[in-house]
This record gives structure tokens, C-alpha cells and sequence, in this order.
């Protein structure tokens, strides 16, 4: 089973992510609706043919009439949209989402989810340093990884069906993880380094500083403008798993000061030779 | 005194920074010369017009007629030179550097050199992730900052010189600062963040992560590929600075974990707030 264009998209939640989904399929012909929280959200979207049409109430025949419901939420209001409006759901309905977590979210929502429609997660690796529909661009997604999630209750025709939904919306790579798996790569990759640019950014207030600024500073700070709701509450739901990377970056970042600080230079240059190996392999092709 | 074109050059050191300046200056119509160890950076120096004339060995009548001689060398070979080959310049002559730190290096250059000769430390913010003079290009010195770092030993006409040399490099902005304040600033700006990309980088050896690898970690791990030599040298001659600001960036990141541990949103969400409010003024104007 494959994304095809007969199918109805409903979005819930017209933000960035659900907002560049929306202008993503409607531009392959698509017909997709929406609902959302603000007017003004729904506004802008219908004003740029983001969407077909919209709503900002849950309306139940703009459910019923969805055969694939994408859902754009912050964790907490996914859980409490499902809990609230499965019921509205026709049979057959295939779920997926966005969250940037997966443990504490794939598995309770299969877990309470109505056996007549099927939840497969996803997680489009795409971002910006700014939030909200306005900002929303399916260019985000060019070049970018989108990662399927299933679980043992999703079935082949589902996955498949995700798999041609990252490839309509442009990603370049499309993979298959498990919550685990995902979750700790998402810790490493993600997490950590969102949490080393804020805490970078947080460490001086020298306004003299902003004039010297070059491209390491600005490259390992671009993050640290974040939207903090968001963040906090996917750092919390995925805590284990980021302590744990947080606690391996500040034990190597230990061992580099303590060699510092010993005028050791034999293990500073191991150090350095080391990454710059690695990081040889972290290169775009 | 600015930089005018019958001046003669002399570098000493072809590697990306000294090549790039030989190809900047030359371009510009100056008469450039330079001595450097190896015989293949000379010879590729020659058949690319990037100097006019060069040699592996001190030649001392090419010294005599530099007006103004440039080191791009490694700290300890610097002042090794000064050392052993300052009787070889002319009276009058300009010496200046672009070594990445300046109070163990200023000072110590000034107290031993002729009194007829003036060195004006200078520090070009430039630099790419490969070295050598093959990957020299003087582009990498537009959108820069130059920095001049003068004692009280500097004359006006020196500092007005070496200003004139940025200027005519290329560089965007022309900053001076102290030494002590420059090391300063080096140190968290430049320092850190490179050793917050190296211990990023050595944190992990899981092969699987380069395929789902996005944008933040690229980001914040390109300057993990790093000169050992050079940074080793580089970080030990700034040890005191530079550990300062690996313990104001690690009791910050504490802070952040503590906060994470404790399933503290609120403290997470206001370092967001901070960081996000922060970066908003490094954009590049």
C-alpha cells in the first residue's frame, strides 16, 4: 500500500513540520485538510493554498473523511487528541505523526488506539531555528533523513505506506528504526548537541564578543535558538536516554581538560586525531 | 605608514595562512618572497604566481631587502627564528604574525628583538579545515575578522600599518585589542568551541549514526577536523584562559543536566529562553 492521490490528508496542527507536510502534498495534488489550534494559522494557510480547507473546532466529518491523518503535535496534546477524537476516526485510517520521540509516545498510543486503524510513527529529521505555518517550506525536507518507527503491532502495508509518504515529501533518505533505537540516536545526534549550544550560549554575556564572532562560534550556536516547549518536553520524555549521552560527551570533555591541564599534549593530539579520523565519515556525499 | 606597493614581502611559512597571504599581497601588485621548509610548498607556490621568489633556507640578502616580513609558523619556530636570524634585517624593517595567541608569544618577541626593527602582532580569524599551501585562498579572509594586537612598545605608524595589511587582505572588519584581552576572547570563542567538537566527536564510535546524521551535528563538529600539531601548541600557550572557559561552559552544561535529572522544566526552559535570546544578536548582519 502506498501514498496515492485519492487519498484524503487531514494535518492536525499547522506549524512549521504540519504546515510544510501540508504544502509539500498539496503541491504533488493532494487534497488536505487541517485543524488547528489559531485562526490565524488556518488563515495564512488557506490565504498561500497550503490547505483546501480547515478548521480550528474538531470537526468530525473533516475526520471521518481523511483516509491518512498526520498529526504535528507537541507529545502531551497527541496523547490527549487521540484519548479524546479516536472515536471519530472511519475504519481503516492510517496515523502517523512527527514527534521527535518515540519510546514514551509509539507504544501507548498503539497501545490505546482503537484495532480498526493503524498508528505508524515517523520522524522527519528536518527543522528550523523558527517556528509556526509561516515559516513553513517542504525545501526543509531536501536533503534531510526521515526514519520510519514500527513497532510488532504495525503491519508490512503500513510501513510501506510511510516509506512513500517520506519519499512524496522530498526527503533523501528514508530508514527504519526501532523506538529504542531511534530515541538513542536522536539523544546523540540531536539532544546533545541542542543541549551543548544552549549551555554554550548560556556560558558568557561579553557583548564584546558578537564583533570577534566567526564561523565556529556562530556553526555550534545556529541551534541554540530553540523553541523551549517544545525542547523541554522532548529532552524530558527522552531523559535516560540523553543523560546518558550528556554523560559520555562530559567525560570525554574531561579527559581534554585534565590533559590541559597536565601539559599533556601527547593526549590532547590523540584526542584531536581521533576526531578529525571520524569526522572525516560525517562528511555529505 | 599604511601598506603601499613598494614595499617588498617576505613570508616566512607557506602554509594555508602564509599562502593565502602571498596570494592576496601578490595579487595586489606587491613584490612577494618567501622562505618556508619544504621544497614542495615552494615549488607549487612558484608554478601558481602565488610569490615571486622563494627559498627553503635562510637566505639572508632576500631578509635584507624585505621591508616587511610576515610569520605564519608555529609558535615555537617563531620565536626559534627571531632567535637565531634577527641580525639578517634591515634597520626600519616591520615584522608581523598571525599566531592564534598572543601573550606568550607579544612579549616575549618584543623583549628580544633589535630595537630597530618593530614587530605588531597581528591575528587573521581565518582558517579552513585542511592545511598546507595548496589549499591556500585568499577568499577565506572576506566576511573575517583581522585583529591587531598592540603593546604600549608599538608605535602609531606601526599599528596604522598593520591595519592597512588587513585592510588589504581582504578582511571585513579590522579589530585591536590587548593581548590578554585577545586570549580572552580566543579562548572561549574559538578554543572552546573547538574542544567542545572534539570531545563531541571522540563521544561516540557508532558507525550506524553517520547515515541519520543532520544538520546540528555537521554543524557543530566541523571544526573536529582539527591541525593536532598546531591546536595542542595552541591550547597549552592559553592553558589558564582556556580552562576558564571549559569550566564556565561545564558548570553551565551541569546546570543543564542537573535540571534534566530532576525532571526541572522550568530551569531547561528559561537557559532556553536565555540562549535563544542570545544568539539572536551573533546572525550575521
Amino acid at each position: 500500500m502506498k501514498l496515492d492521490k485519492t487519498q484524503k490528508i487531514l494535518i492536525v496542527g499547522l506549524g512549521l513540520i504540519g504546515g510544510s507536510y501540508a504544502a509539500a502534498l498539496r503541491a504533488r495534488g493532494h487534497r488536505v485538510s487541517a485543524i488547528t489550534k489559531e485562526q490565524s494559522s488556518l488563515d495564512y494557510a488557506l490565504s498561500r493554498g497550503i490547505i483546501d480547507e480547515g478548521s480550528t473546532e474538531i470537526d468530525p466529518a473533516m475526520i471521518r473523511q481523511a483516509d491518512v491523518v498526520i498529526f504535528a503535535l507537541y507529545p502531551h496534546v497527541f496523547l490527549d487528541w487521540i484519548r479524546e477524537n479516536q472515536s471519530l476516526f472511519s475504519p481503516g485510517t492510517i496515523l502517523t505523526d512527527v514527534t521527535g520521540v518515540k519510546g514514551a509516545i509509539v507504544c501507548e498510543i498503539q497501545q490505546i488506539l482503537r484495532p480498526d486503524v493503524e498508528f505508524i510513527a515517523a520522524h522527519p529529521m528536518a527543522g528550523r531555528e523558527v517556528c509556526g505555518v509561516e515559516n513553513s517550506d517542504p525545501a526543509i525536507f531536501r536533503g534531510a533523513n526521515y526514519i520510519v518507527v514500527p513497532t510488532e503491532k504495525n503491519t508490512e502495508g503500513a510501513k510501506e505506506f510511510c516509506r512513500s509518504l517520506g519519499e512524496a515529501l522530498g526527503f533523501r533518505t528514508i530508514g527504519e528504526l526501532s523506538p529504542e533505537k531511534h530515541d538513542e540516536m536522536i539523544a546523540f545526534l540531536s539532544q546533545l548537541t541542542h543541549c551543548i549550544a544552549v549551555s554554550l550560549m548560556c556560558a558568557s554575556d561579553d557583548p564584546d564578543l558578537r564583533e570577534y564572532t566567526g564561523d565556529s562560534f556562530r556553526d555550534l550556536t545556529r541551534i541554540a535558538r530553540i523553541n523551549e516547549e517544545m525542547w523541554s518536553e522532548l529532552f524530558l520524555l527522552n531523559r535516560d536516554a540523553l543523560l546518558r549521552e550528556i554523560d559520555r560527551f562530559l567525560s570525554r570533555m574531561g579527559e581534554l581538560r585534565a590533559a590541559l591541564a597536565d601539559g599533556d599534549a601527547e593526549t590532547m593530539k590523540t584526542m584531536m586525531r581521533l576526531s578529525t579520523e571520524r569526522r572525516r565519515h560525517f562528511d555529505r556525499k
